[in-house]
């Protein structure tokens, strides 16, 4: 593992970061292969650059103030993916630096606002268990904590479980291994686990994982209530990462993916009997505390997406508009759909950001916000982009809706073409022309779309919260009370 | 005038406000007759009992917080409607205390919160008017204030102008009355005003009303630039009811109408030059500040209806599935719908109180919610309780959508009342699924409808102010930055 | 019962019309009492008055081709309201039809096409029963509808049963009664029958009354299975009528309801024991081709109220357009609202046309539509229609919203109705302004408003039955072939 | 130019047409290189092999009676896709063979639908054009007709022009090539042409190409005004094709593009001072004419794609559905889901099978559309394919939504892809399951979505002659009518 010690209060520079990452052990494949350098291979090399910005940020004076906080534990400037959430002002700011980072990038750093939220949710989970059950987690997580602040590490982190057949639990598989779990206790407390976490965003950028159990378990599950935090090369940890669309273009040169300094990866994890040390490990049975762990996860990983979506509509909106220009049309022509996207961005954000007020302080000082507003964030993060690109496209012409346009290699065609870039110019050269087409693909269905119909749980989950925490009950007796309904009526059974 | 000077800190009882009414000049008309005593008359009285409810909950102790505050003028306990908001939780308090009130009345008391605006909007405008002109606007607001505090008075407010032809300005009309003007400036002080408000909320329940210019006012529009407050029966004023739909039904008996504790009015003021003494007038000619008096009035306005549809979406969540349960179906049946429904109140509730966090402090003291998200919020108001308004008929079958069920009259026939009711029998006897069905009839497409499309303002004015507050050019810059654009491309013209 | 032979071909003056209706026996009730002509009553004659408009229309050269046809009983031209829809051609002219009446009296003229719609499904289901059982049923239809042709009646069709308590079918309600029955069966082949039927438009303008069964009865529920055709005043039978938003207005002079020449009802039909006559019977117990009586009811009216909620949102562009000039604004601002409103009267039109071509011929000579599209055309029907209410509220600005206008008596009281005409003139005078918002508010809130919401049956019915119709199976192996996809996956089943 | 005469009546099989394509002169080009052979090539063989499914299915009993009509001009059976629509029968099997070519290929085979369209254009725009002018474009239509019905070529059809910069005409243009123009009229009437057709689809499958006027031209740009029929091999054309999301994908082995029969291509197409000899040429100046030639365009083109999209739909509620079950779902869960999905299909094809109905005859036996239906079918393929897309991916899962599985290559590791497999199955095995996902990405952030928001003209486009064709001065006339409105309101001019 290569992440030094700093001898100073966190806030590396982007450099050290990528110093620290060209160090580790290479565990990371695609494409059937071994990534030995994931600063400079064109898979990871995009992404790796979307987290350095982080890095670039917190050492900016417009930034700071969103980008970094004092410590709760060491009392020292550390960056705020890394802090504890311990108010409301915290999680707005929270809210605030993810639509900022995805106007920096504009796309997903995912490989540090989940480790951030598991840091958080396993704050107050660890406590509870130290309460309930007079186990030594919470201050294992705090040790933890304090170095990693002080190494300001990149920290992923891994929830989705591989799951099997969904119509059965973890227990009832053929395969046990569906879900990530111990197939060894040591005597010192140590761990190892077998399985795999999917989906798991920004694991190539990162420097270390934070693990959370995948659901709430019941008895008999005990060995699928694991947390922890390990290196990312950790031995027996092989990262596959996913393909995206368009993602054979990042291995081309050239505009055609037009975005440098930002990319998104999604890696399955596979743990090959990985041995956790015990100062590493946060949960290792405790079956009863996995739903409260997730539970305080989701809160305010679905506020806070809501600035996420808001901070890509944002650079939508910008691409749009100037794909407009870029044809010869005053952006004022589609003012009403400008607007209706303005309105889209900041609804998700602010549905964040009033999650993020509505909420209570866990009595181990950590802030969780409202989770039906969360909720109710999470649905409108999973419909309103949806309308947002399709606006995009409306609004940007065929040229930059899918399929209509040449590639870069042939825009430079010395055999035809300087014949392409006159018929793509119009009120602009015909080659920026081709370049905003290809943000707005690359924005709308292309390699830059994050996937926010079921990150952080889809939709139809979220509903099922609102369901149970909406309050129809209490809404009949309002209703009885306003019409003064005095029968009684028995509720029927659904057939 | 009838309110009484109470030597005690505010907080009258239901009792003695209705007492206050009752004491007025009686100055209210609907269907060409004079309303003799606007608590008993059946036109009014449902509206006055709406606001009485507000000095009940005042006095109960799992409300006070939200309906009451401690003066900043006077330091004593005082209803929320006449305080200012002094920072964002006082905003969200607002917020919340809408949605409570219609959570009690169904409805709209739309007699307080409008006054209550209007305060809070002259606080800074007089503020800035005293600091840049020299006048004691200020001083007079906050002397008046620490009266209508002590009296603990029900304030209306009055915005909107009849305007006239809306392709011309006030000054350009061929009736110089279109919009309320000045037509006598005194030596003391003192103005006469000519002219109109027009669907003025709540003026029957109200002891005062507030008085602000309708939009921003330019040169030689000056007279036109009045704000003062006056007494609801002061000489020279005439308030006509405007009818709502199916407000034949309050004259007669039964449960047609289901709401006995709750209504709206809608008043046209007939201003005929009404003199109005110096220390209630608060703008007299200062066209330049006319339109920061109407920005600060929009935000916290547009901000805080969230709540109030929010409110009135309980209910109607609420009397959908009680509709449901009478019909003999499972309100799981329709858990989608609910839930949407549940999501369309939350994200208008949720904008609110973003709105109202992301504010800022104006020197004056008084808050200002964020106008960007205040408007945002208002285009949800103006469109998403069309839709849950639309899932409660959905849910609530024929019976309860328009038309399908006879009056109390005839359930309760001699004749053929038993045979009525012996059909309308499904979960529950006749009548109670009547009830029922006529509350959902009320909410949805009846009287208790409030005028959420253009109260506040019109969704198309709201649109516009975000296209206004959307950041185009700013996110222009974001998306250049994400793909490295660099050539130049100028703006083209809006054929 | 009142409808004379006429010795000529059908098509009777709309003044036949009415004296046809004068010389009937007084059987329906509003608001507690009799209504003794219902032609000049004011709870029923503005409904009259809008299907006396079918008949006026039908002998002008415009709309003859629309409104009338030739018999296949007797050859002779008559109602198109009274004949067998042969072809998708007579099919499509149903829709079109429907849409003119929306667009001549602005509302439904829900007591003829109901009747029109019962005609054709009953004419399938009696030559099938005839073909299966034996049964003369369908040379009964033959001859009565023969008779009917020549009267040229006015035919309303009933359907709804009360139906009790939804969780239990008919035969298990505690009160047999909840939908219509056979109580008796004379030797004679007369039957006498009791119970209700309810929410049955456009009774109180009707001759005779065509009743089906309301659902698909299963074996032991014979007694369900009836349908026949009664003339409106046979003994046994009273009409209540249901009261809708605003009706009171019914009973004022004034221009506060807008339209003198159209109007809804819809009657609760009361059975005390009525008996009808062998040769007015066409299904007596026949349980197991109910279902199929109720599903050929389905299809066309489905399809054909695409027609109906067109013509009435074409009225309600007119309204808005001409309230927006009214209020002095050019309609072009309004241009995307406006092209909003239109595509979704084309889209429920347009569906109802599609449902129409895309069906199939019964035997018997009657064209059904294709029934997944007439339930899309529902489905939009079912929501549709409220997002053109919306924006036509939207444009027409608050005045026309709701509750925001004097009442007519006010506008011209001599205390200050000059005052109140003087607001309210904009681009044109105050009365004619006013009388466009309540058209408005007639059409989006009022008493215009018919129930397309569950008339016809439920959105939720309708999709019930695509999904029954949808071919996802068949959908699943399209994509399977398009992707090669060869493994067996086993459908799991629905926790 | 390769397409033998065949000596019988048209009706080729796949392999004929595969090999006609073989025989061409080699003049597309993709990622700056030449493709040699397009039924070979990764990039364009997918493309021609979905084509070739038409040829295949034309022969097949259950699909020949979309596919194939009787030629009128020869009278033997020929390919519907090079037949003239002469009614509404033949428009609506038009409709209904779109969505069975998109049921069989997952996608778009354009190259033969739009010059079927570009046929029946030009046969109404040559029989008016020689009406008016005495020329003879209509015979050498026919001849041209006859022989490619003979031959049964593949057509494809070109009607986008670049156009530059969109603030300015044609003729305003710095560079007069923005729009495809005559540079030179030859003595013998053959014409020589420069400039550009863009974003053509399907021209690597195709034999010829049919190339419309881009746009209605006006008195001065008579060079623009073009149309006539060429190989698509002719001298001084050179085809580059544009790139799609994923289509690096194409290039590789393995299931990352799932889809091996199926596939789209849009090209740019350069011409180089192409000559085109007289009997190809349809139209040569005549520029008063152009704007009908591009109205009898959209009209069927608009309402056809109707069919297209729900024909795509179909797959992917298939797909949606099969992942779901993948998944150990049951597709019952999603029912709401399914079934919204079948209803935007249903609405597509529905309102395209209206808008063929409507249509009306031109003198030349061209059946045209309503032009009304078809702009509101084309406004709803550009809105509801968005959202049954997004639905799927709701539907599906992470796994299916964007970048969350690695690729064919990780999956069949030798080092782990057992691995993969392992943690990839669910209710059936790891690849199949992948398979399907791959699917899934490919219908709606992939290779397969065709560009339907701008293909056959923007929405925008259709909402200006929506509003053109709406009647809203007639709908004010229906509703003065309703509510007797007489007064004169003059219209506002708009601000």
């Amino acid at each position: 593992m290569g992440v030094p010690s700093m001898g100073r209060g966190g806030m590396r520079t982007s450099k050290e970061y990528r110093d620290s990452l060209k160090r580790m052990r290479p565990n990371v494949y695609k494409f059937g292969k071994l990534i030995e350098d994931v600063t400079t291979h064109p898979a990871t090399r995009r992404s790796v650059e979307g987290h350095a910005q982080i890095f670039d940020a917190a050492h900016k004076d417009e930034y700071r103030d969103l980008l970094t906080t004092t410590s709760t534990v060491k009392g020292e400037r550390i960056s705020r993916y890394l802090s504890i959430i311990g108010s409301a002002e915290d999680m707005i700011r929270n809210v605030r630096m993810k639509r900022l980072m995805f106007n920096l990038t504009g796309t997903c750093t995912g490989g540090r606002c989940v480790g951030f939220n598991a840091i958080n949710s396993m704050w107050a989970a660890t406590y509870d268990m130290d309460q309930d059950l007079g186990t030594d987690y919470h201050s294992r997580l705090s040790a933890w904590l304090a170095r990693a602040q002080s190494e300001d590490i990149a920290l992923a982190g891994a929830l989705t479980d591989p799951k099997g057949d969904r119509s059965k639990g973890p227990s009832e598989q053929k395969d046990p291994d569906m879900s990530l779990r111990m197939v060894e206790k040591g005597t010192e407390g140590d761990i190892v686990v077998r399985g795999a976490k999917v989906m798991i965003a920004g694991v190539a950028a990162a420097n270390e994982v934070f693990v959370l159990p995948g659901t709430g378990y019941k008895e008999g599950e005990g060995d699928y209530a694991v947390s922890f935090a390990i290196p990312r090369d950790i031995e027996g940890l092989t990262v596959i990462e996913a393909r995206h669309p368009s993602d054979g273009r990042d291995m081309e040169q050239g505009f055609d993916n037009p975005v440098d300094y930002g990319g998104i990866t999604q890696g399955y994890l596979l743990f090959q009997d990985v041995r956790v040390p015990r100062e590493r490990v946060f949960m290792a049975g405790e079956w009863k505390h996995s739903i409260k762990a997730v539970l305080n996860f989701i809160a305010p990983y679905r506020a806070a997406i809501g600035g996420c979506v808001a901070g890509q509509g944002d650079v939508i909106v910008g691409a749009a508009a100037l794909m407009a220009r870029a044809n010869g049309l005053s952006e004022r022509v589609f003012r009403e759909k400008l607007t209706q996207m303005t309105v889209n961005n900041e609804t998700t954000f602010g549905m964040g950001v009033a999650s993020s007020v509505m909420g209570r302080l866990h009595p181990s000082g950590v802030w969780i916000p409202d989770a039906k507003l969360a909720n109710v964030t999470k649905v409108h993060v999973a419909s309103l982009p949806y309308e947002t690109k399709r606006l995009a496209q409306d609004i940007a012409g065929g040229i930059a809706e899918t399929g209509c346009l040449p590639s870069d290699e042939d825009i430079h065609s010395p055999k035809y073409g300087d014949l392409l870039q006159k018929y793509l110019k119009a009120n602009c050269d015909g080659e920026t022309r081709a370049r905003i087409a290809r943000l707005v693909e690359w924005l709308t269905i292309g390699e830059g779309v994050p996937g926010c119909m079921h990150g952080g749980g889809s939709p139809d989950g979220a509903k099922l919260m609102i369901n149970a925490l909406g309050e129809v009950e209490n809404n009949i007796k309002l209703a009885r009370k306003v019409a003064n309904i005095k029968a009684e009526i028995p509720a029927p059974s659904a057939k």
